[in-house]
């Protein structure tokens, strides 16, 4: 039982906040500890929802990248060094895991790579993850085929295992771009959706009409399995591209099907435009997507600083702009989760950070070390650092 | 005298780097202080090539932004707020400059306003702030005409003025988008620059063809007064445009009149492509633009950062793609300003930065805080913080 003090709930007036069985309570328990907020913002627990705790290099010797400029290259490549490097999925998740809820995030969607050369590994070790940080973060698992799926055969049958054996999500890549089989790959993930009553998450970097065939095709799918509110699409590229009347017909079409969209602002890539979504009625989350990978030696899993990279990226400015981006961090991918209890009004779950700044504008682009992280009531991070220490 | 031991200049092997009157030299001078530098990384002190000292309001309440979309909204705005909120040029560009050492910058050009409102005022501010940090940091002043030359009678005799005062540059801003008179004021431009010996920093954000054109018109009067090597394009935004074919042939223009480019890599802008620049020839040096102003929220004067932002925006991955973005944030914007000794060979002034990971490309991705900074040998800053306390 906890009493934050001197709090500013979302930027609003001071206040105390109380808690108690791991949920913010109307009035004061009896016995509550009183912690000192020092006028500080609070806000829910940022929400991670996009990126790949298990191929993280977090913690390894620095990783020489000379990889070429294809999808394909980063993918061959990564698929061939996690051996010679002997990345361990479960001890790189942890090490991810413990600097998300530094930065003061609560809950990671994270797709884990499923593929005929590491089989279940990667799955196996984010689960065993997720139940040792358990009080600290709450992970989901994508059962991702970052491989392909019908082009290397076995694949489905591994996702269906992943699935069985605790992932939470479906999970695909470029029906067309990676698999070169649209109708294959889209009928199997939906497939697999409706066999175990999970919600799908997929990747589409898929640009222009190409991506954009892609997505009718989930469009139509989701319609089919009467999926709405069940399906997400991440990165979604092909919604930046410049035809915009088209982009406009497609928005239509997934706010009518509650089609989800992910992004994670890439600064080099067409993407969504999170103003448009939001005007279409599209929920919209947003996560750090790899952390210092084979991929590239970028992010730093904070999810405030991805609230920033949203705001430069879709050009937002204004207070109210900035706080659109710092909403897609927070109650966007809190929706996308269908988490339960998110926010911060009495019956919540105490899932909650402390920024500093004057603003909630201020705290994005600061972006300052968080003085205290809760979860579920209790800290689990202070001043920048996690209570746990990573592997 | 100091001797910075245990060094990695640029990432190579560990040594001792030797410094006496200011300068890096050969040999251990007699009684040298010896300086620890446990095996981190040294580079050349950090450039900031384009920025707006005069403007930011760093150290002042927070600026709720509720400003228009449009350039002339922006330009505007800030136009009149500048009075209302009380800003002193020479107060705000000593605290932004401090934030820039404390980051490791040595160097720094600011674009400085004059406009018939406020005249003089913000040149005159910055020259006393140069003057009062001219053992942290060197300031070079553009005099800016943020507000339109042509189109507001009396800038032109401002910036002559201003040129006479002490300001090192002369600035220009988009000659068509916003003067509505691009023979009259780069014809201006470049009679200043001849008048004063000066040379030459436009900002153009003028997109695809406008662009085109305004750059050409640059290019000529480049040839025209024998400007090679003395001219500089400070966002040229144009040469992200989608016609290809004349972009290169406007980068094949440029680096045949020796004419530099400045980006900041705006994600949500169309940039020139940096290695594109490289394989032209073309100087690139790099900015952050303006820092937490009325323009907008983000920035923190982190040319680190900066560097991330440049190989972000132009998706360099691979290390050796990660470390052209760190030179174009040193010796890019050093060769651009034309700095005298700017290097870490035995004469080179003793500017540097000593920097946090294994690889120049950790140094980028991390951006940790800068445990040493020195100029002319002397200690500006340590952990982070500089030395002088912002006003």
């Amino acid at each position: 039982m906890k009493t934050l003090k001197n709090v500013r709930p979302m930027g609003a007036a001071p206040t105390d906040l109380h808690i108690a069985e791991g949920r913010f309570v109307a009035t004061a328990p009896d016995g509550a500890e009183t912690v000192d907020c020092g006028g500080r913002i609070l806000i829910p627990g940022l929400v991670e929802a996009h990126t790949h705790l298990d191929k993280s290099l977090l913690g390894m010797p620095w990783y020489r990248n000379e990889v070429g400029p294809r999808l394909i290259d980063k993918i061959t490549n990564e698929r061939e060094v996690k051996v010679s490097l002997g990345l361990d999925p479960q001890v790189q998740s942890e090490r991810q895991a413990i600097l998300s809820v530094s930065h003061g995030t609560t809950h990671i969607r994270s797709h884990v790579d499923v593929d005929t050369h590491h089989g279940l590994r990667g799955v196996e070790g984010v689960l065993e993850t997720r139940e040792k940080l358990r009080d600290l973060v709450e992970i989901e698992i994508v059962a991702f085929p970052q491989s392909s799926m019908m082009a290397r055969p076995g694949t489905v049958e591994m996702m269906d295992e992943s699935l069985s054996l605790g992932a939470d999500v479906v999970g695909g890549i470029d029906p067309c771009g990676i698999d070169r089989d649209p109708k294959g790959q889209l009928d199997a993930v939906f497939r697999l959706a409706e066999k175990h009553g999970k919600p799908i998450d997929i990747h589409l970097h898929e640009r222009d009409a190409l991506g954009g065939f892609s997505m009718e095709e989930i469009i139509a799918r989701t319609r089919a399995h009467g999926m709405q509110g069940k399906v997400t699409i991440s990165h979604a590229f092909c919604l930046g591209m410049n035809d915009r009347a088209y982009v406009a017909d497609l928005q239509a079409q997934l706010a009518e099907n509650r089609i989800h969209i992910i992004t994670t602002a890439p600064a080099s890539a067409p993407v969504p435009a999170v103003k448009e979504l939001k005007a279409a009625g599209i929920l919209t989350g947003s996560g750090s997507d790899g952390i210092r990978d084979t991929w590239g030696p970028y992010g730093n899993a904070d999810m405030l600083e991805r609230a920033m990279f949203v705001g430069q990226r879709n050009n937002l400015r204004r207070d109210d702009e900035v706080e659109l981006a710092l909403d897609i961090c927070t109650f966007g991918g809190a929706a996308i989760m269908e988490l339960d209890g998110y926010g911060l009004a009495p019956g919540d779950r105490a899932d909650c950070v402390l920024v500093e700044g004057e603003t909630l504008a201020e705290a994005v682009a600061a972006r300052a070390p968080r003085k205290l992280v809760l979860k579920g009531g209790e800290i689990t991070a202070r001043d920048g650092r996690c209570i746990r220490e990573a592997p």
